[in-house]
């Protein structure tokens, strides 16, 4: 493993295929993202081929952020496959407290395991089963606020929980980090958050 | 209800849920504009969570530009739900007059009664159910042509009907406005007239 | 039929209604490429209306960068109906090697005939029956090493066929031309190829 000063080099080296089942919204923007960083995205979806393609990916990114019961089932499957694996799959749960069908989705799909869970922090506190302020597609509670939930999630399904916002915060359920340096405008642009998470999958495949 | 010139403001102030559910081809401009304008978009579109999403969004702003049978069922959930709770809904009815089921979906769209239609001339006077010269996406009649058809729906339905071009024309079927303003350019970038109907969306909502 | 320089100018006259059914990547940037170069394009897929609105287009340009049956199915109904009216339809099959769906799809677009294949060198390989080393949506093969394959596919279909890469190489089977020009930063924007293909049907459509 690279450490973080030299993650950006080995990623252009790796530069790992990253299966992205992601919303209409951000699938262009976050494909973008990806290739400026060196990896190499494929958006593929159908529950028909989405788990062949990911036995073929190092690592998948499933987004909620524009919800069917199809895309869930593809996204179920890529998941199921990249498990077995032991591949890395990165769940970004955009918006699971809105509907019954984003909290089905989120329940399935966090049995399924991911390695790494990103959320801004209202999404973070649903997924620990806890009551939070989100509206629409926005958080609705601090990061703060996030950090216990974070926590509980990371120890209870073993993996990397981000919580995102002015300054993120990352941890296993033991260790934390936080991280600052964005800019106000970026939650005036839509798909920084899902570039993230399909970032995060880039290089847990590479370094 | 504020004026014109306090409307930005008080735009920004509500910072309005929009629900979206739109064309593939706006999606990431229309959510990136709306923001822009201090709005927050929500695209959720499939039957399973539209209506559901619906009741909580103050605002639904429906565009039928990349159409299929379960898309039209998940803008009539909404679109229902929406007129039930006496919120504000809007209907862009892209090339409406194209094909078979963009007509039926329009129709049964339009039975469920929007709060404002937006479309260029030649989609709103197939709205009127009179001949139309479009084509494909694209108008072949002009803005005074569609007058008489704009006024004709407005009071048919009790709605705002915005006719799109050159110079727009609004009208409630009594009293009529003309916006002019806009630039050459604009229908060369896809996009334009989708972002307009939604911020006419946020704004219903807001002000 | 225009020569190459008179090309542009007369597209511009044509202004050719072009149907893509396409990618969720590469919709809104391959709009407002076919409009920046003075085509219509119109986003048609779904098989309850994309034969019907294939007999008013003079051109459909198909991709397949995300694929679902019921899109194969549109796909289909669109390539059929522009055979049938002597219309052409191009066929740009990305990572047509990747799965079984795509492997499907693809032999079965081709049996209907396309004017014009576009794809890199691994995916025309791989349409000729050959052992391809693309992986995920990138080529792994050189533009040189599919020539063969492009003139077997041209000859046996009828169809011209332009494996893209540094150098384009453009054959109908039996001329062929090579076109220089790109740059090294395409690769590292998605949906240039995406762009190019449905550039080529406008083309197809207008001189």
């Amino acid at each position: 493993m690279s450490t973080p000063s030299e993650s950006p080099a080995a990623m252009r080296a790796a530069a790992p295929l990253v299966q992205c089942i992601t919303n209409f919204v951000a699938m262009n923007f976050q494909a973008d993202v990806l290739l400026a960083a060196g990896a190499a995205p494929a958006m593929v979806h159908d529950p028909e081929e989405a788990g062949e393609f990911a036995a073929i990916a190092p690592v998948v990114s499933v987004n909620i952020g524009t919800l069917s019961p199809r895309w869930v089932e593809g996204m179920l499957e890529a998941a199921l496959v990249a498990r077995k694996a032991n591949s890395p799959w990165v769940l970004d749960t955009v918006a699971c407290f809105a509907t019954g069908l984003r909290r089905d989705a989120t329940a399935k799909l966090m049995q399924v395991g991911p390695s790494i869970l990103s959320g801004n922090a209202s999404e973070i506190i649903a997924v620990a089963g806890q009551a939070s302020a989100g509206r629409g597609v926005d958080a609705g509670d601090t990061v703060a606020a996030a950090e216990e939930a974070a926590c509980k999630v990371a120890k209870q399904v073993g993996c990397i929980v981000a919580v995102t916002g002015e300054v993120d915060y990352v941890t296993d359920g033991e260790k934390a980090v936080r991280i600052s340096g964005g800019s106000s405008l970026m939650p005036q642009v839509t798909a920084m958050g899902c570039s993230l998470s399909a970032l995060c999958a880039a290089y847990a495949a590479a370094v």
